[in-house]
């Protein structure tokens, strides 16, 4: 058998503040052959995700980055070309955790079988994916529901916070979206069909978010930290419980942060209002795959959770897509198509 | 019947900033003969509180103050006079929420009996008050006991800090106490034997911190917050676990903080290390009440659980007594005594 010979974009240099393109270089390497119990996966479609800013270095994150040279982790829809592992055949399309790369090696652990029946591919990488996962584990392993009670949802017009919003909605909660732009609150508003939607951009946003929140806010999912969790702090009602899962626009990056010191005031919110805020790490809740598979796939299937993907074309487009993610123009699901749909075996 | 004559010290006026003993007056009025179901009682001991100051408004308290002319609300030891009430006899020994009254009316809801044979009267109001019902909810209700982990208090010579640190050192933990003044350090050292004990008033203080915390920090119960808690942050472990039981230090008053602002730092630590932060109400765990003296009474008896007391002698000098627990100098409970031991029974 032929080597393979597979393009990888791999990290040139680490970021100081905003990623740019320059930071990644693309580069054509030799597939080794497969070792007993590999397998070759033929990657189609590769997930873009502002968490992978922080794989880079110089930045939010706390653990270890990626190092110089090493090709960008993360979940791509691939199928297999060769197989020396019995779990696995030729021809099966998984989810794996290879990355920015035409081709990869896996020796299975990181693979999951996809049933190309039940929804597009694509969707593994999102709404039936880590994506959909990590609002339902958030929604249901660390918040309480509060039927009638106001659930506020920040980026609710991403991936994440979009799916987190209309499954609080269909439990019953009064769901307010936080997003960027009239575009953005329509389509919450209108396609998503949330309680109500404040525009963050809008001049009287403080105004705005005031009106929204008449009776305060019992339940915050947050993607975005800084000053956007300030301005809600004020509407935390007693015992108000808030999940961290991302803080995309403000602390990408290190360095002092300006305006005055606000710690107190959540330190009182704790003390005289009991606020819980926790946070999660997904790897911990891959057990929950299934289960949340069982009773989210068929809400998608029936078009009570809606979606939305974007995707780019083309491997040499990937650095480019990626940085769209951090300038608040992106809605969707950010995925690159980088195999024709017959090598892909859809 | 005569009527008693009774005194208050009531609020006067609500300080802006620190409370000056000019916003108490002392007032004497007639007590009203007691109601079927009521009980007269005479007040021997009153507990004098931080939390106190929170009544008072401008404050850091959200809920809201005692009315100007109300008398300062509080535990008190005393003993039934008149009783109009089957529960309980003339001659009985009781704590009230009555306060700062020489006589108080009860209709017996706030009455809990006291067996004076099992622990000096005093113990009712500190370490078998309140005082310690409040150290062990926090311990044993929101914090996972980590055997070998390292268990920070703060206050840690306080009258709550320094029960949490004997009863977290009984469950095997690295306990770590952080008092101002070297006095208070040697008392937390030699008296309790906390594993360690940090000077916050010394000018390496950082630095000595960080010697006592070469491992990290698994669990604090935060008795000080503001720059205390800041300094602590850099220290949080992966899921370290934290109780914010007050905030007397710094956060007493209202207004802007100064410094940099440390909220998005604080943010980061949910999101990376998953830091978990609760409070608590404890009037919602009262029902602990009899498993807390279950488990503590034989402690304090057997002097596994040291506490210490400070008494001032005389009602009129409440107000005075009440203004040093916020200059640092108080160690211990603070306890005013305002009637003879044989009119209070004992």
């Amino acid at each position: 058998m032929k080597n393979i010979v597979s393009r990888q974009i791999v990290l040139a240099k680490r970021p100081h503040g905003n990623a740019q393109c320059s930071d990644f270089d693309i580069v054509s390497t030799a597939l080794p052959a497969p070792a007993e119990g590999q397998v070759v996966i033929r990657n189609s479609l590769i997930s873009l995700d502002p968490y992978q800013r922080n794989l880079m270095g110089n930045a939010a994150s706390e653990l270890p980055p990626i190092d110089i040279g090493q090709a960008m982790p993360g979940p791509a829809v691939g199928v297999v070309q060769v197989s020396r592992n019995d779990k696995f055949a030729v021809g099966d399309t998984v989810v794996s955790w290879s990355g920015w790369q035409e081709y990869a090696l896996s020796n299975g652990d990181d693979l999951q079988k996809i049933d190309a029946s039940a929804a597009p591919l694509s969707t593994a990488l999102g709404v039936l994916g880590h994506t959909g996962l990590t609002a339902w584990v958030g929604l249901n392993k660390f918040l309480e529901p509060k039927p009638g009670g106001t659930f506020v949802v920040t980026a609710a017009a991403g991936s994440v916070g979009s799916i987190v919003a209309q499954l609080a909605k269909l439990q019953g909660q009064h769901v307010v979206g936080i997003a960027g732009g009239p575009d953005k609150v329509r389509y919450l508003k209108e396609e998503l069909g949330l309680d109500d939607a404040v525009d963050y951009k809008a001049p009287d946003f403080c105004e705005k978010l005031a009106r929204a929140l008449p009776d305060g806010l019992d339940t915050l999912f947050d993607n975005v930290g800084g000053s956007m969790f300030e301005a809600l702090m004020p509407h935390f009602n007693m015992k108000a419980q808030i999940v961290i899962c991302g803080t995309i626009a403000q602390y990408g990056f290190p360095g002092a942060a300006e305006g005055p010191n606000r710690l107190p005031e959540l330190l009182k919110a704790f003390l005289y209002r009991f606020v819980e805020i926790r946070s999660f790490a997904l790897p911990d809740h891959f057990d929950s795959m299934p289960a949340f598979l069982a009773e989210v796939t068929p809400l998608v299937a029936q078009g009570k959770i809606k979606y939305s993907e974007h995707f780019v074309d083309g491997f040499d487009t990937i650095p480019y897509a990626f940085l769209k993610l951090f300038d608040g123009r992106n809605t969707g699901k950010l995925i690159a198509r980088v195999a024709s749909a017959e090598s892909a075996g859809q």
